[in-house]
């Protein structure tokens, strides 16, 4: 089996759900038949969104670092548990020969298998994530439409994500599940049938069946990184 | 603050479990101020009960090169969740400059700060970990004494580990929690009012109030880590 290095700490709870969800994606019956991870969890990283829309420190160099941790230590190819962070993947794909296993490029591809051509997709994500347009670009890509919250709606995904109550201070809970889960009424009352939950902290606080067709990054990601390390898959 | 390395895989799971704990350990509100941790998940490393018991291949040269790995990485110190693997303790220590913190020490360590001198301590673990005397050396080191489940419920213990309905099959459910608690009922009723859950495999199915003293192993591990990390604990 192929090594996966995990660059993650963005933050270390979405870490801990991308590995989880690795091990559920394993058909194993002893610990010999999971696949070997190397995980480098810097939540020191510098903020993402502070530096994309307020000029804040880089972090780019962090993630370089953190890339070549993982291949001298003998990863095999690399994924990345944050959604934001993907702005920087240009800078990770420079730092080391291993490939990256694109989160927001296999959500994409995922939604297209799932959904008619032209399907309208919500997507709630960090307001640096839906700034760039990274997952409006995938989207179109693949034949896809979108749609985004009002400015409003925005504030309150960044709120449940990263206020004083929010799920980056450790809140995984109801007040920050009510939260999303409101933004995802009205959208879905705007003609919304499919999401993209597209920053990792969301998928901590709602569930697969919280929508006809609610996309997880996380888990898309962790299936293909155990087909990509060639263990077997669990049904 | 120092650089945590999770020497883990043995199981996964319990890798998880103590990154877990770790996180719930530490008085965080944003991802800067948790710890930065490098995490070598091998579950590819040789079990470490039939090493032990039936001669099977030895898991040190495993063991020594993922310590390297984590100390070439940036780790300033190593944790092992995994009871049966300080077994061969030595072989990693003496693979690296960094310090290793012991698990079972710590726990010995933690148990006698909370037991009056003397009190029998029932030690729920591996075959491996009770043949060779591991906890039953640390407890007395630090003034306790030991109890420990007769042969019939041994195998109780190692089935709900090991077979294929065990928590190492990814079983975390109430059929191995029922198994162990029985055990935990007996010993009781044989005298015992503290427990060690002495395999990281164990408090996946057990809790704190299981008993009225639960020793888990793996969370008095994460607060050690935190404490000698230098991050803020949360009480």
């Amino acid at each position: 089996m192929k090594v996966i290095g995990i660059l993650g700490g963005m933050g270390p709870q979405a870490t801990i759900d991308l590995y989880q969800k690795i091990l559920d994606s394993t058909a194993a019956r002893k610990d010999q038949e999971h696949i070997p991870t190397l995980i480098w969890s810097n939540p020191g990283i510098p903020d993402r969104n502070l530096a994309i829309l307020h000029g804040g420190p880089d972090p780019s160099s962090a993630l370089r670092e953190g890339a070549i941790i993982l291949e001298a230590g003998g990863a095999d190819f690399i994924v990345v548990p944050c959604n934001t962070a993907h702005l920087f993947a240009d800078a990770i794909r420079e730092a080391v020969k291993i490939p990256l296993l694109n989160m927001v490029e296999e959500t994409a591809a995922r939604a297209a298998d799932r959904l008619p051509p032209g399907s309208p997709v919500s997507i709630l994500a960090t307001t640096a994530t839906v700034a760039t347009g990274l997952y409006q670009k995938a989207l179109e890509k693949h034949g896809l439409s979108f749609m985004l919250p009002d400015s409003g709606d925005q504030e309150i995904i960044m709120a449940a994500i990263f206020d004083e109550r929010g799920i980056k201070a450790g809140f995984v809970d109801d007040h920050n599940r009510t939260r999303v889960l409101a933004v995802v009424r009205r959208q879905q009352e705007l003609g919304a049938v499919a999401f993209i939950a597209g920053c990792t902290e969301l998928p901590l606080v709602i569930r697969p069946d919280d929508a006809e067709c609610m996309l997880d990054p996380t888990l898309l990601l962790a299936q293909a990184a155990v087909r990509l390390a060639g263990a077997k898959p669990r049904m």
